[in-house]
């Protein structure tokens, strides 16, 4: 459904518009015999992996359909991604449509590039409903958050700049939300390198995908327990989930109190400003030290949107 | 004394070891009319410009000189920078010496990758009498932390990049310590455009670059008040004293009070964990709106080693 070459041929659309992160080892979180390194999507543009995706996909629209516009449901990093890729990619019709709910500091983000913002709706399916019907009345393209292969293909240039960056990565931990930054990340890594074990975070306010999988069922919804980690809140998506059993050789399930206790370690060890959603790696390392015991262990960070409120409560603590 | 081509060469051999870091947009402190972007050198590997500074000095000696060992006084980021360089380079006898009251933290950031750290003397004037004594016992090669050639011209590509990714930029602002980053700046950045403006930011704790160049008087030392920029506080060096009239067009002298707020700003707003003495140059900015009025301005965010209780204090307040 996504291959090798797909990711390689996002590289090439999108380089010239993204940061190639730094992928640091973490003297505080590594060990003797383990080796941690930090993939910083959390520096990237707009300061989450999602403008890869964004890019990605905008960028191999034919002309004709750029002309016809985007719309993208979304009031965090995705909305935000789509706005500025469709700024650079000269995509004039931007539409990103938010929950009523939307705090006004993130629609003020999106709105900064240059999308229409639409606030409707009292939560994320009735603002999706309200979205579809727009852009089939209005002919636009959709810009999925996870399940379409242009935009995997954009994510997965996380995993090629990780094999690029260290050859010698033995494991990779990716947040897992609706599934597509996993996927892309897999593809190109195991392609890179043979036996490299990709392995997913949920948080157990909603562990989407290990149920899904544990069942064989593609959740698209989720019901979720109350969470920090606005990012990794729902359900499943339909290419993710068929390219599980190919992509996902394991999943660790942690705690908000982890997460919590994880976001606070990236803060004041290793001064860097992560989400919630994008220190479940970290959680994941620090709750299970003996499963990657001996191991280099890539961990992508992917977003460093930390509200202030939630950061200065979680360095009080 | 420094020119343009130094600076090249040096980053044809410090280039594969530093991360070419962001110069982002930051929304929230641009306005209307003013364009702010941010140089994020926190973001360096070991989170300081200074290794451009030692990669380049270290990798400008002989095999001789290398055989010999490369000697250091700092427990801040250029004794990291000069250790961090030595093992990336190959250069076995590493000695970094810092006073007797250097914290633990700090020493051991030092010693991760290889060099000896020597802790010895009851301030920064005694270590650095010791070290030269033995230096020359030993007949070690000194890595100066400002006034050495070879370090500005490493310094120097921090403005070689700021120029490459933003050639509309107008004014750049540069913390001074010692002086030697913003004259490989200035060396770089006027050399690519002319007319750009190279303004310095000092703490009111310790403006020696403005009393030296007032006076013109090289002040080597130079009384401090209390403050929480560690990196900025001593006198000036030689060389960016001599070359300051063709390369410092102007300094700004920023509060201690403003310098934590801009800390604070950069944390809590743009999400970029910052050192007090990398933050001065948001401090210039928010204390003097219309001096920068129209243009578009690069901030050189020059190190992100933020101590974890000065956060914790800075977030509080």
């Amino acid at each position: 459904m996504v291959n090798f070459n797909d990711v390689l041929k996002a590289r090439d659309r999108i380089k010239k518009y993204v940061s190639l992160t730094p992928l640091d080892l973490s003297i505080g979180l590594s060990s003797e015999r383990t080796k941690v390194y930090l993939k910083l999507e959390c520096q990237q543009k707009q300061k989450a992996f999602k403008v890869r995706g964004a890019l990605s996909k905008i960028s191999s629209l034919t002309d004709e359909e750029k002309q016809r516009g985007v719309t993208a449901v979304s009031s965090g990093n995705h909305g935000a991604g789509v706005s500025f890729a469709a700024h650079l990619l000269g995509v004039k019709n931007a539409k990103v449509f938010v929950p009523e709910t939307a705090p006004k500091a993130k629609v003020e983000k999106i709105k900064y590039y240059g999308a229409e913002v639409v606030q409707v709706g009292k939560n994320y399916d009735e603002t999706h409903r309200i979205a579809v019907e727009d852009m089939e009345k209005n002919n636009m393209i959709y810009i999925d958050s996870c399940s379409d292969v242009q935009l995997i293909a954009g994510q997965g240039t996380v995993g090629l700049e990780i094999m690029e960056q260290n050859p010698e990565v033995d494991i990779i931990l990716v947040p897992i939300g609706g599934g597509g930054l996993i996927t892309g990340v897999s593809i190109a890594a195991k392609h890179m390198k043979t036996g490299v074990k990709v392995v997913g975070v949920q948080t157990a306010a909603c562990p989407a995908m290990v149920k899904s999988l544990e069942d064989n069922v593609l959740y698209e919804e989720f019901p979720s327990e109350d969470s920090i980690c606005d990012a990794l809140i729902g359900g499943v998506t339909e290419i993710p989930f068929k390219m599980a059993s190919k992509c996902i050789d394991d999943i660790i399930v942690v705690s908000e109190e982890s997460i919590k206790n994880a976001t606070r370690v990236l803060l004041t060890e290793e001064k860097v400003v992560s989400e919630p959603s994008g220190a479940v790696g970290v959680a994941a390392l620090l709750e299970n030290p003996q499963y990657f015991e001996g191991k280099n262990v890539a961990i992508v960070v992917t977003g460093g949107n930390l509200d202030k409120e939630l950061m200065q409560k979680i360095i009080l603590e």
